[in-house]
């Protein structure tokens, strides 16, 4: 039965679930950074899903960088599928602002994480709702 | 009409043709690092390409992932489309090693480019050609 990565469950808030895929929220204040995880067993590169599955997520992927763009008026989507720390295949999606402080690097290993706090979070899910209800079941 | 990025040209080899994508090489010993870049104009991010291009591209990444993961032997592929440099869409393709220089960080900004000489550029075209030559229309 498939698990979300431990390590990636202590970095993040699990947020909800696209059809074919988790989606978390780094608890990172530093960017708006979102993470999707599909739902299955043992993967660790996105050709190792069948292609239905490679196809759905490409459509997840899309449809959630498209909506973060908008609504957090991004500079630039950088989208990853690295997985060299946790092997659980997992794709970030990060909003890049040209003011961000690793700007134009990419964000990994450059600074601590900022945990949001409760109220902080919540404001991240309100504007992910007004956004993203209409394809992601919210926890 | 549509031209590869200059920056792109500069840093790279071009290799060949996939039916929607160029593919080139990163001129960097350090690593086995090969780009796609979608032959169309005007897109700085995946969700901006039509649908079926959308699908062409994670058909051509995932099949050049797994062949590169292959014939180099991959601990781990990292894929990703940054873009904050350069603008144009382009999807890196690296193969990483445990015993690789940057590992587990990601590669971008931390090694100078150890650029290939025209052996090392030749034997690397081999090895893709051994691979890649039923998808691939090489240069």
């Amino acid at each position: 039965m498939f698990q979300i990565h431990p390590q990636l469950l202590k970095d993040c808030v699990v947020v909800g679930r696209f059809k074919l895929c988790h989606l978390l929220m780094m608890n990172d204040r530093n960017f708006p950074w979102f993470i999707l995880v599909p739902d299955r067993e043992n993967i660790s590169e996105i050709y190792q899903l069948n292609k239905t599955d490679q196809v759905q997520l490409t459509r997840e992927s899309c449809y959630l960088s498209e909506k973060l763009a908008q609504r957090f008026k991004a500079d630039k989507m950088n989208v990853a599928a690295l997985g060299n720390v946790v092997p659980q295949l997992h794709i970030h999606h990060i909003v890049r602002y040209t003011s961000d402080p690793a700007w134009p690097g990419p964000v990994w290993g450059k600074l601590p994480a900022r945990p949001y706090d409760k109220q902080g979070i919540r404001l991240m899910i309100t504007k992910l709702k007004q956004v993203l209800a209409k394809e992601l079941a919210f926890h």
